[in-house]
């Protein structure tokens, strides 16, 4: 039986509120997300949140419904509340109706299977978290297996990337390694590591090496540093016909994980 | 020689930071583009500002120093001043050495030479204008001739839009209409409309029709609506393996149009 949280003053609001910073989400090892879809999304790939946040109205429909009874069954609390409260734990003027927090969770570099799939991305100092969001979307939608965060780069529970991840953090294996680390790791197993880059002339559609094929990418402002460049075994060139000469980080991988999906499919 | 402005109180200071609203812009016909490179751009694009604001560490810049002698020589003012009040000015914490207020630009539908170019971008109802900045970033790269905004659409001319856009803003002819005008506009003259969608099997990778290639792309919510779809020419189906069942709106259109460049480069 749900129980009902209408004061501001509530100590866990205050502590879902201060998940918003990532000092909390790490102390804590919860971080939030928002909405029908993403929370639907979550609990497809098997994920239910520890505190399920919903208004009455929010509560009426059966995929909230859904979420409630499995988030109860599961040892998790339902929690009624009204829409300025989750105004204020989301940071949004005009919040969702439901608002899950969830346990972080991260795979080790050494638990991955990278014969699970014939692409992975990799993010190197990617520091805008809305742009790792679109990665990890981009990830699902290409049958990525995963998205390796490589350096430092943004959180991938922050608010802004759990959002425009649109759920996908949740179907997206992701691991977290400095690059000498993923390095020795990739370097003992089968895969190719392609960098897309201006410092080539090697055209992107050019035929691909085996799988599975790890495509990175460097950070928005300076792309990936020299020597990462240098040990990677293939950089491909995106034609850039303006006079901007760039492209979105995202942009970039997504255009570029499409054309393995290509290649693969045999296009 | 460039005045000196170090007061939070200056009126101009005010007017300025009110162009972070769309209002104001609308009643000035000016908007705000921040940072070195962006200005860069917008010069190399034969854009110079009305006002143009740097601090002195910006002014050191050769670019910065390029910026000022142009600015003035073209009639605008080039006004020193300090971070704080840039910081003001651009509504960022981590301001930018040089803001520049410009003059907002629009080309009439009737007035756009389609032949320029082999695609055009077409957005209808897109309401995020870091999307709306990226895909006039994308229009850039692809050597687009430019953007048409159907319906209503966010602000190009936003700060988040020109910042997203790395200065594409300047680079990319950029047009509104309602659609019943465009689709008049269109069918008026040659040219293919693509829409991406899910509701079809053809395959994005199918051969397209002459150019030039129109690719419209619908609202980040709900896409193109149904009797949009219908006016295209052709439906394509970007493939979506994952869970998700979509991608971000601006990626979607980014993965179209390089591969209508594929085709068009004979790949």
């Amino acid at each position: 039986m749900p129980r009902s949280i209408t004061a501001f003053s509530n100590p866990l609001v205050k502590r879902v509120r201060a998940l918003r910073d990532k000092k909390a989400r790490r102390k804590e090892g919860l971080f939030l997300a928002e909405g029908l879809r993403i929370l639907t999304e979550a609990r497809e790939a098997g994920r239910l949140p520890k505190y399920l946040f919903f208004t009455g109205e929010g509560a009426a429909h059966p995929l909230a419904q859904d979420l409630i009874v499995r988030t109860e069954a599961a040892g998790g609390e339902a929690i009624e509340t009204d829409r300025d409260i989750l105004s204020k734990m989301s940071g949004k003027d005009n919040a969702q109706t439901v608002v899950g927090v969830y346990r972080e969770f991260r795979t080790a570099l050494t638990q991955i299977d990278r014969t699970a799939s014939d692409i992975w991305l990799v993010a190197q100092s990617l520091r805008d978290p809305g742009n790792l969001g679109t990665l990890l979307r981009t990830g699902d939608a290409v049958g990525a297996g995963g998205v390796i965060l490589v350096d430092d780069c943004a959180d991938p529970f922050s608010v802004e990337a759990v959002r425009a991840s649109m759920g996908a953090l949740f179907t997206q294996t992701i691991a977290a390694a400095r690059w000498e680390t993923f390095l020795a790791w990739l370097r003992a197993g089968p895969g190719e590591l392609v960098g897309t880059s201006l410092n080539t002339d090697a055209d992107y559609t050019q035929p691909l090496g085996p799988a599975p094929t790890f495509i990175v990418v460097g950070n928005e402002q300076s792309g990936l540093p020299p020597e990462y460049e240098a040990a990677c075994d293939r950089l491909v060139k995106i034609p850039m016909l303006g006079k901007a000469d760039s492209l979105n980080a995202a942009v970039a991988t997504a255009v570029m994980a499409y054309e393995v999906l290509r290649q693969r499919r045999g296009g």
